[in-house]
C-alpha cells in the first residue's frame, strides 16, 4: 500500500511516455486532509535539480497539498526552460486538484543534462489527476529507474500508521537526505513536529547508507501528514517508528543496489564520539579496493585499516581490531584469526570495526564493487 | 638507467623469494657520494607500515646512504614483529655496505597484513650488496607488484642528471608522497634544499595523480643526492628539473594503472584559488559513476556537475561550463553541444571545468573503472 496505507491519501501511476519502455513513470500523491502538514529533507549536493529548488519554496509554510514524481529524466541542469517545466507541471497539478500550485511539491529523477518533454508531463498529470484511489503499489513502480523492485514499507503506531515508497539503485549516497522517498501518515502532527521526526529519523538511516558514494543532484525525502486518524502520538514514540519505516527503505535501497552482490554492513563500535564512528564506517563504504575484494569473497582486513587511516577520528591505527562475519582477521594492529577462516560467500557481510577509543557507535550501510556495477554504469544513458 | 643515471649510485635487484611467482622482488640503491644528502615525503595515511615509521627516523638527519626496497609484502599491520624484520633488514644492509643502519632507507610494497619471511630478506640483501652495479634498470623491475611495466625517468641539467624509478598500480591516491618512487641525482645540493625541492615537485606531480581514491599505507618517495657531478644548480632550475621527472614517472603510473583503459586528464580552469581547483578536480576522479562512463565511452557530463557539487569551492553550480575532448556539451550549468559530438574512443581523455569564478588552475589525472580494475582487485590476495 505504501503511501496509501494512511488514511487521507490518494494516489495514482501514469505512463507519460518519459520512459522509452513504455513502463509506468509519473505518480501523483495527495493528501486529502484535514491536516496537509509537511515536511522535506533535500540533497545537500550545491548541484540541485530544478524539483529541488522548485520543491524548497514549496515546504517553507510547512503546506503541502500534493506531491508529483516523475522517472526519465532528472530536469537537473537543464537552465531556465527546465525550471519553467518543473513549474508547469506543479501549475497542472494545482488545476487538476484544484489546490495552490505553491503547495505541490515536485521529484524528478533519471539523467541529469536533457530536457523532460512538457508536453508529456502536462498530458501526465491531467492522467494521474483522473485516476487517483489507493494506488500506493503503482506510485511505487513508476518511480523506478534503474530499481530492479520497487521499495515500501508500513508501520502501524497507536491507532496511526505511517507508509512510505522509495526509489534509487546508484549515485547512491546521501548527504542530508537520498533518492525518491515519500512517506504518509494520518497521524495529526505539526510541521514542525514533523520535521524534527524526518531530520532524527533520516539522520540515522537514509544518511548512513553509503552504496557509491556518489551523491545525487535531486535527492529528497518527503514526509505528509493528513491527521485523519485522529490520533496524536507522542513526538518520541512517532519519531522511532518513522525511524523504523526509513531503516526498512534504506535497506531495501541497499539490497537493490545497482550491480551489487553483498549487502555491507559496517559497524564502528567504541569511537569516541558518533560522529568519529560515522566517519570512520563512511571511509571504508568509499574505499573501492575493500568493496572490490568483498565481490570477490575476500576477507582483505589490511584495505579496512588503510582506509580508516585517512580519516581525522580520534583512534589509534595500532590498536584497532578488525572482525568479518564474526571471526577476528586482526588484533590491536595486528593479524589475527586467519583469513581463511572467515567466510563472505553469503550476500550479507558483517565488518565490525572497534576503535577502543570510547562508547559511541554507528553503523554505515554499503555494497560491493562488482562487474555489474560497472556494466551499468558504463551504459547507463547511452 | 632509472636511479644509476646519474653519477654516484651504485643499484643491485635479486630474486629473493619473496614472489610466489621467483620474479625480481628485491632492490637496493647506494649512494656512493661524495655527499649522501637526501630528502623524503611519505604517506599521509595515518595507518603506516613499518617501513614507513622506520624511514622517518632515518631521514630525520637529511643523511642516506642506501635505500632497499622490497615487492611481495606491504609489511604493514603486522606488530613488533613486522618492525623487527625491517630493523633487521637495514641492519644487514648496514653490515653488508659498512654504513650505519640508521643511513639505510626501507621500502616495501604488496599485500597488507603477512608478515614478511625475515631469512629470505636478509638472504635478498646478501645477495644484492654481492652484485652492485649501474643496474637501476633491473632495480625498477623488482619493486613492481601489479605494474605491468617498470617506470623510469632521466632529465639532463647542466652538467647534472637526475634520473628515478617508480612503482605503484593500485591504491593509487597519494595524501603527500605516492607508491615507491627513488630519485637520485649527482647534482650537489644540501639535504635542505633537496627537502624543498621535493615537496615542490610532488605537490605537482604524485599529489595530483588519483587513479582510484584508495591512499596506501606504504608510499614513499626518496630523493639522493651523491654531489658526483660536482655541478651546483640553483634551485629554481633543479626543483623545475625534478618536477618534470616526478610528472613523467606519475603519467606512467597513470598509464598502467590496474585495469585501466582510459587515462584522464581533468583540467580545473578560472577557479578562485589552487586549492579549489584541486578540489574539484579531486571530486571528479573519486566519482565512480562518472569513472564508469568513460569506460563506456559515454559522455555524462551530468555526473562532473553533480560531483563537483559536493565540494566546498567557491563556484556557481549553474555558471559553469564543462568540455571533453574539445567539445563543450555544458555551458553556463546547461546542455551546449549534443554529447554525440564527443568521441572517446581514444585512451586519453581530456576533461576541462571552467569554474568562471577567479584565475587559477590544477590538473588532477585519473583513471576510468573498468571490468579490468574489479578483477583485479577482487582477486589480489587469493
Amino acid at each position: 500500500m505504501s503511501v496509501t496505507a494512511a488514511k487521507g491519501f490518494d494516489a495514482a501511476a501514469v505512463a507519460a511516455g518519459l520512459k522509452s519502455s513504455g513502463a509506468l513513470d509519473l505518480a501523483l500523491v495527495v493528501n486529502r486532509g484535514p491536516l496537509q502538514n509537511a515536511a522535506v529533507v533535500f540533497t545537500s549536493n550545491r548541484a540541485q535539480a530544478n524539483p529541488i529548488i522548485w520543491s524548497r519554496q514549496v515546504i517553507a509554510d510547512g503546506t503541502v497539498s500534493a506531491i508529483v514524481l516523475n522517472s526519465g529524466g532528472a530536469n537537473c541542469f537543464t537552465g531556465p526552460q527546465g525550471f519553467q517545466v518543473t513549474h508547469a507541471t506543479a501549475e497542472a497539478v494545482g488545476e487538476a486538484l484544484g489546490v495552490s500550485a505553491g503547495d505541490v511539491l515536485v521529484c524528478s529523477t533519471g539523467l541529469i543534462g536533457d530536457q523532460l518533454p512538457l508536453d508529456k508531463m502536462l498530458a501526465g498529470v491531467t492522467a494521474a489527476g483522473a485516476s487517483l484511489g489507493p494506488h500506493g503499489e503503482q506510485a511505487s513502480l513508476a518511480i523506478m529507474t534503474t530499481d530492479s523492485k520497487p521499495k515500501r514499507s508500513v508501520r502501524e503506531g497507536e491507532g496511526y500508521t505511517i507508509g512510505g515508497m522509495a526509489k534509487g539503485a546508484g549515485m547512491l549516497a546521501p548527504g542530508l537526505a537520498t533518492m525518491l522517498v515519500v512517506i504518509t501518515t494520518d497521524a495529526v502532527i505539526s510541521s514542525a513536529d514533523l520535521d524534527s521526526a524526518l531530520r532524527n529519523a533520516t539522520r540515522v538511516s537514509f544518511d548512513r547508507l553509503d552504496s557509491d558514494g556518489c551523491m545525487s543532484t535531486n535527492d529528497q525525502v518527503s514526509l505528509l501528514a493528513s491527521g485523519a486518524s485522529g490520533a496524536e502520538p507522542e513526538l518520541d514514540a512517532f519519531t522511532s517508528l518513522l525511524t523504523q519505516v526509513c531503516g526498512d527503505l534504506a535497506e531495501q535501497l541497499q539490497g537493490d543496489a545497482e550491480g551489487a552482490s553483498h549487502d555491507i554492513r559496517i559497524e564502528v563500535v567504541n569511537a569516541l564520539t558518533e560522529d568519529d564512528a560515522v566517519e570512520v564506517g563512511r571511509s571504508v563504504a568509499r574505499n573501492n579496493l575493500f568493496k572490490a575484494a568483498v565481490f570477490g569473497n575476500d576477507p582483505n582486513w589490511g584495505r579496512v585499516l588503510a582506509a580508516i587511516g585517512t580519516t581525522d577520528a580520534a583512534f589509534d591505527p595500532y590498536d584497532v581490531d578488525v572482525s568479518m562475519n564474526g571471526v577476528r582477521v586482526c588484533h590491536a594492529g595486528a593479524p589475527d584469526r586467519p583469513r581463511s577462516d572467515v567466510d563472505l560467500s553469503p550476500r550479507r557481510v558483517d565488518l565490525r570495526i572497534d576503535l577502543r577509543a570510547g562508547a559511541a557507535t554507528a553503523t554505515i550501510l554499503t555494497n560491493d564493487l562488482t562487474h555489474d556495477y560497472v556494466h551499468e554504469n558504463s551504459a547507463y544513458s547511452s
